[in-house]
């Protein structure tokens, strides 16, 4: 049909010239734009398969000469405007100079545009951090399909009719049926009277895809996924749009295994001990997922039955705990993993009955028995591996996932920060959420606190911040208000060194107030108004000191490791309060020593590589194969974990330490929850 | 290593031969036989690869000379025996000559024989219709494995290195794992220390085989799969041993949809007239699936969780229902299934909760709307594809499949008989049972009966007749019992060419007895002994000539279709009731003329289909290419059949249609049922 393979010289047929790919061939007159993209592997998308239906294959001609493609363009290089494009234009619009794909024929040479959405690999920039761009690739894609009405004489079964259908118009070899989305089929297809849109799911380049959704006629209510960072305290989801990789909606929900044990070796320890515990805490993390997979759809706007996809990254118990497998052995040495590779599972095999059935679960992979694949997620979104500098992650958690390396090498360990940092075990600690207190400034001289709270721009010294709060409150502090809290106590001297709180009569402030035998500094009393009594006390700057040694302790132990005693570079990431202050994290000494401009702030580096894994099938099989390369230090069992964690107990005063820190304008403090997710954090007007 | 590629002149390397296979090689002296067999491609069996303490791969070394083979053996052949065989000896005993393939060493020149019971596919030889043997070739397979234990300084998964174990051990590069099977495998392994037996299942040559179940140390409680002749009146299973492929135990349980509707077009009505309905009965049959598994393993004395596998056929409407599919469409032109491949699923997609919910499920593959897996599995047993003359095959059920074909040619049809060959809508009817009547003679002159029941060999007018069925009773009759009761009836005169039962009167006995405004004859009067009265009543006759001119009209369309008016032999088949004698078949008008002897039971058929694609996976892949060959005739919208029909209805003078069958001695009545399973019938002393 088209004379490709002839030399383009003794061709008549017209040349077509894809931009921005600048893929190019010769086609006969007549031939649709879409068929020569595809012919040409030019990135168009298409849905329909080229019915005019599905508007997915949108172009852009370009006319007049390109001197750079040796191409003159005429204004009927391409045939007229037909009802087809007139009856899609009225209906839903088209943009000025737009054409569709399958309709526009080629007639004479042209040149045509593929604008980034009717790409099917288009890019997502990720605003917020935008170290890179996701290339979408998703693992699930919808066909849409015309079937044969079945015949009595030539008898085959409905789901052998779509596969004919997929084979003829789609090119698709052969897929694989789940039995729920088989179930439905028939109703699916006498409803669309044989047309259908059907979604499949191929989980790696060799497997055969699967059916795992169809919907009557051309599905256009879209498909979506999750992201879901599943931590020890907090569960964090990303809902995103599987077509165009945008994140419509970001949610979280406390881990109702606390009630089970703060941390993850109390859980481990409560299957220990209690039979049949393992399954308890499976079956209330589940129900978790499923409220929470419930509550962002609503929030969205959409059916839970659209979301076709989730993503996990977690710890190692979390893991086991998710997959319904006791986690005693990763209570002990040598922490034997029951699994480490990645894993694809039907949701319903994990118990969520929130998705449908037929929705398919990627897990990352584990890296080692104390270091899961939340670290893994880390090194994806953050890449350490190809760093030129030697960089520190350290994802701050219940259990804080802490990554060193560059280019060379990659070292990983976790260290059981307890949930501190998440705002839980903390006197007024709560989850970032609105009413929040997330940032603090406390005045040196009179050592007067000012706040803000998750839900308002203001400080509590603007005018107009008690009507900004009225309606949330102002009910506790989060992760980041905590950091912020103690760094900044210290630093207008109302702590010292060792972390003890001045009396009132040491400090000379009024709001250092006695609490049996140590002191508390108050932060807001909001009794009056029957609100709580907010204040940081000596057991929460214990909390705090123990959390951020081990982290601390993690890190040395990888410079340890390494055999350096200098990093270039840290980044802070989190998956609740997520926008740690460098400047306090340093204050408070819960990372090593560097310049205060090279400690830079991820937000959610987790969900960020669940997102990624989500979006692109090449990003799963890229932290497949790293994780193999991360060589992991195990910090339960060496000593120098005790000596570091021991020797960094202390607060020292930050002006001393870090002279520059004081001159210093703070970052930005930003949390993504309650709204925008990390992609739009609510930037704030700065005064401070 | 050995020196196969050198030419044998050559080589001074001890020669060893093994029968039957006559596969021969050198190999330097000392190599175990087991080696040498797996190099050289011979069948012995080894489940903990060659560690001495399976015991599958015994062999029989022969010493002597052997002309045959140009080898003279000498005693000294093979090294001496060991303290492993010693130690294996004495604990559980070899048979004499018996050495362990894995132990013995060649030393010299020698010739081994490998019994039928080391070879992994062994032939399994079908005793009662020895039709042809059954190679072992199933889908799951157990491997003893010696893991690595965990190392936290290289840390892997346990699942992984079980995967290395495998590559290393056995050569098999990758396996996947169902989930439930990771869940448990920690504990396994550290129960076994590191040794374990693994079961794996490879649906298909080009799947990577699945992680099914894993027990400590050297797993020796066999493995089980059960083949299930899913029918709409009755269930029929027969439990096998998956190594050996033996039938330990057969079993059957009514189908609790009857509840829903008799036949398959009332059970179609009730879901179209009751939203959900079709969600009900699948739960029936899906618990009665249950209640069939825990019976037949509690039968066989062996733990469910050993099932691993089940192979299902069944008609399309119970295929819809089993997978939880509505069979709305079936009940329509043009009788569109919403699938017609074979499937493998896991039992717990299935619901079916009495099987481990790894245990793997195969459905044979439909061939139209009306003609099913059940007609797939007669053909798998008794190939018509490959016959030389022209075969009649009637499968009785509720539903009859009817296969009519040769090499050439292979047609088939389904045919709504109605549940009256099972024994439903019988008025004394029951499922072949123990206490139910199987065979009955009624003499020509006194007009007066004597029969057998289930569970004893003596007919009723033999001494010891009473005392044998009194632990039973005589509570009923069967499919076989009714089909000969209504053929003696018309041979004795009791019954006229239209069906009609004479008055005491008319027929000279006082076993016509008047009911309502028709007659009934006695064939059983227990109520003395406060037990039923067992007669055939006025109404069975009718269901049974609907059921009988149903059949006789479905075979009659397929001989219209091939162009034939003459067939040369039938075969009968059904599920329960398993022999139908085909004298009494031919008397009441089943099936078409034939000559008698061209006539054969073949017992349960589909049943014996299903346990062929259980034992070996080429049968699975050779049905499914079959059924692509059969063409499917749809008697629910042919004229003809409904002519065919009513035309069938009279039930000719026995002796006036076929004279030589008065000469003739009947052909044992054998039914499968209460005990051994159809390898195993209960053969009777004859007298009639």
């Amino acid at each position: 049909m088209d004379n490709q393979d002839r030399p383009a010289e003794m061709s008549k047929d017209p040349l077509v010239v894809f931009t921005p790919s600048g893929k190019r061939g010769r086609f006969p007159a007549g031939t649709p734009v879409l068929t020569a993209a595809r012919r040409l592997g030019v990135d168009l998308d298409s849905v329909c398969g080229g019915r005019g239906i599905c508007s997915k294959c949108q172009i852009t001609p370009s006319y007049g000469e390109f001197s750079k493609h040796g191409v003159t363009v005429a204004p009927d290089a391409l045939s007229e405007w037909n009802a087809v494009e007139d009856r899609y234009d009225r209906k839903r619009g088209l943009k000025p100079g737009r054409r569709l794909g399958c309709q526009a024929q080629i007639l004479r040479d042209v040149v045509i545009d593929v604008p980034p959405e009717s790409q099917v690999h288009r890019q997502v920039v990720r605003k917020a951090a935008a170290v890179r761009a996701i290339e979408m690739d998703p693992a699930t894609r919808l066909f849409y399909v015309e079937v044969d009405a079945p015949d009595m004489h030539e008898p085959t079964g409905d789901l052998e009719r779509v596969k004919r259908a997929l084979r003829a118009q789609w090119e698709i070899d052969d897929i694989a049926a789940d039995l729920p989305a088989i179930a439905g089929l028939q109703k699916t297809l006498r409803k669309g009277e044989f047309r259908i849109t059907v979604a499949l799911h191929k989980a790696r380049a060799d497997s055969v895809p699967e059916l795992v959704a169809a919907w009557p006629g051309l599905h256009e209510a879209g498909l979506y996924g999750l992201a879901i960072d599943l931590g020890s305290t907090t569960i964090a989801a990303h809902l995103t749009d599987l077509e165009t990789g945008e994140v419509i909606a970001s949610s979280g929900i406390m881990n109702p295994q606390i009630r089970f044990g703060e941390d993850l070796m109390s859980r481990v320890s409560y299957s220990m001990m209690n039979p049949g515990g393992d399954a308890e805490m499976t079956r209330a993390v589940r129900e978790a997922l499923d409220t929470l997979t419930t509550e962002i759809a609503a929030e969205a706007g959409i059916e839970p039955g659209l979301i076709l996809e989730a993503v996990f990254v977690c710890n190692p118990v979390m893991h086991h705990l998710l997959l319904g497998i006791d986690p005693v052995e990763l209570g002990q040495a040598p922490f034997a993993l029951a699994t480490s590779s990645a894993l694809d599972l039907p949701a319903r095999d994990l118990g969520l009955t929130a998705l449908p059935a037929t929705a398919q679960v990627y897990l990352l992979p584990c890296i080692a028995g104390h270091v899961g694949a939340d670290a893994a997620a880390v090194t994806l979104a953050e890449e350490p591996q190809k760093s030129e500098d030697l960089v520190l992650i350290v994802d701050v958690g219940t259990n804080a996932e802490i990554i060193l390396g560059d280019k060379r090498r990659v070292l990983a360990c976790s260290s059981p920060t307890g949930p501190a940092f998440e705002g839980a075990q903390i006197s007024s600690g709560q989850r970032a959420a609105a009413g929040a207190i997330d940032a603090i400034r406390i005045d040196p001289e009179t050592k007067e606190p000012r706040f803000r709270v998750i839900g308002s721009e203001l400080w509590s010294d603007e005018p107009g911040f008690a009507e900004a709060t009225a309606a949330t409150g102002i009910t506790g502090i989060c992760g980041s208000g905590i950091i912020e809290a103690v760094a900044e106590m210290r630093m207008a001297g109302v702590l010292d060194p060792s972390g003890l709180i001045g009396s009132a009569e040491a400090t000379g402030t009024a709001r250092c107030i006695a609490e049996g035998r140590t002191h508390a500094y108050v932060i807001h009393d909001g009794t009056a108004e029957g609100g709580p009594l907010i204040t940081v006390t000596q057991g929460d700057i214990r909390a705090i000191q123990l959390a951020k040694s081990a982290l601390y302790a993690g890190a040395r132990l990888l410079m340890d490791e390494m055999g350096v005693d200098r990093i270039d570079r840290v980044v802070l990431a989190g998956a609740f309060g997520a926008h740690i202050s460098p400047k306090h994290a340093m204050v408070l000494g819960m990372i090593p020593d560097v310049v205060l401009d090279k400690v830079t702030s991820a937000g959610n580096a987790a969900g960020t590589g669940a997102r990624l894994a989500l979006c692109n099938l090449a990003a799963r099989r890229a932290i497949e194969e790293n994780v193999r390369l991360i060589t992991k230090v195990e910090t339960a069992i060496e000593p120098r974990f005790q000596e570091h964690f021991v020797a960094a107990n202390a607060i020292p005063h930050a002006t001393d330490s870090f002279p520059e820190l004081s001159k210093i304008v703070p970052l930005p403090a930003v949390s993504f929850n309650a709204g925008g997710g990390e992609d739009r954090p609510r930037r704030r007007r700065r005064r401070s």
